[in-house]
């Protein structure tokens, strides 16, 4: 470890490594669930917390002064000029389902400035990554850049959803406004659907009720691909709630138009 | 080849070879989509229609006297004592937006005798498949027989379907009902539910409108590992329509009961 690093690929790559290791030998085994939500399903594995904890470490022993926001455990230093984002199991209910659609989700952003995100799957080897101007797979086949599709016309678009369920009724309505223009829709698949966006298979990923490591790490991919990643209102997706992706920045607009009402 | 070879699991492999050379060169490309349903999207790919092809050659010529059920040709000597069955991509709609749960199918029933069935997931390379009374699993670690898991209580279960608008309104009430009271359910996936369903990390899957060849390739699959699958009314369920498959035979009839509103 060199004192003066910054954050780069080759360091998100090793905290995907980390991730992997701890998580793999629990997939498709029998593990304990607990509740994190009282009243909901919300799953969470030793795997998960155990992978987060890991990352941290190596994140604080290589940068001290960084900020880290995961998924399982408190916040650190989130005012620090370096913010982690860190969300080991996105899509825990396919992890625990058996399914190959969850991803580690790591994401870095320099006040102001750099920005990077990976989601890694470990058990189909593939990453995705971005740093926001250009954006990378990385799989069985090897490494390329990779770009979003052109897809201006809604009625020729793909889109996903990870469920019905994840929208309030009137976010619900809001969609179906959408969804029935599409070509194709479909549903399921949490972090992958953003993948698929961004690798130019998949034109648009609607979704409600995210947590900002849901989707944070996923930001520079989908853009560094050529997509376009916001609120319904257009603003920062960082903070997660309501998301629109669309693969093609001129399909963005008029979905936005449809979901708040304006068409 | 040997005239007097009978129908076994290498056989069924070298299929799944066939069909997986032929379709993967096309996963994840750019691919031209017809429209098989005036109406509907129901899209068929090139590699689709020349998996079929080459495996039907393959059978053709070292069983010709069998007869062969497939997506997407006509039926050949359907009357035959040994009938194929097969569906080349199942999951036509997350093949073409890259998403690696589609499976090519491969089933074998001798009248009244033996029955084969395989999932074959080439991008993955898992292979989950089974004879009825064994059941099998492929992947990157290896080989390794498989069993579907305990679970009678439908509060602990989880379920699967591949979406809501597969059902017809009185099917989506009666589904709803089973819905409710399961501890998750999830939508996606089409026959990788199944096969998550045979190693014991899916409970229930509930589908309607599936074709012979959705199903029952799967059959041999699900029963090898120790589950149960019928269709709503509790018959067979190699001619499709609504299907409902439980890893715990003693899940199956309380769901049964709640589909036909006897519970």
């Amino acid at each position: 470890m060199t004192p003066d690093r910054t954050p780069d690929f080759d360091f998100l790559h090793q905290l995907a490594d980390l991730a992997g290791e701890t998580v793999m030998p629990l997939f498709r085994k029998a593990i304990e669930i607990e509740n994190k939500l009282e009243g909901g399903f919300d799953p969470v594995t030793d795997a998960d917390k155990q992978a987060e904890l890991k990352m941290r470490g190596f994140i604080q022993a290589q940068f001290p002064g960084h900020g880290i926001l995961g998924e399982e455990f408190e916040g650190k230093d989130l005012d620090a000029d370096g913010l982690w984002v860190l969300d080991p199991i996105d899509g825990t209910r396919a992890f625990i389902a058996g399914l190959p659609t969850w991803g580690t989700l790591i994401g870095y952003r320099h006040q102001g400035g750099q920005s990077l995100g990976m989601m890694s799957q470990p058990f189909t080897k593939e990453r995705f990554f971005g740093d926001g101007k250009k954006a990378f797979y990385q799989g069985p086949d090897g490494e390329h850049s990779v770009s979003s599709r052109k897809c201006s016309a809604l009625g020729e678009a793909t889109l996903f959803t990870t469920a019905p369920d994840i929208f309030a009724p009137d976010e619900l309505a809001a969609f179906r406004k959408v969804e029935q223009k599409v070509r194709l829709s479909r549903y399921g698949v949490d972090c992958y659907a953003y993948c698929m966006l961004a690798i130019g298979m998949v034109d648009l990923v609607i979704e409600a009720g995210l947590k900002p490591v849901d989707i944070a790490p996923l930001i520079p991919l989908i853009e560094g691909a050529g997509g376009v990643v916001t609120n319904w209102q257009g603003n920062s997706a960082f903070d997660g709630g309501q998301v629109v992706a669309t693969g093609d920045p001129d399909l963005h607009q008029s979905v936005l138009d449809l979901l708040s009402g304006r068409s």
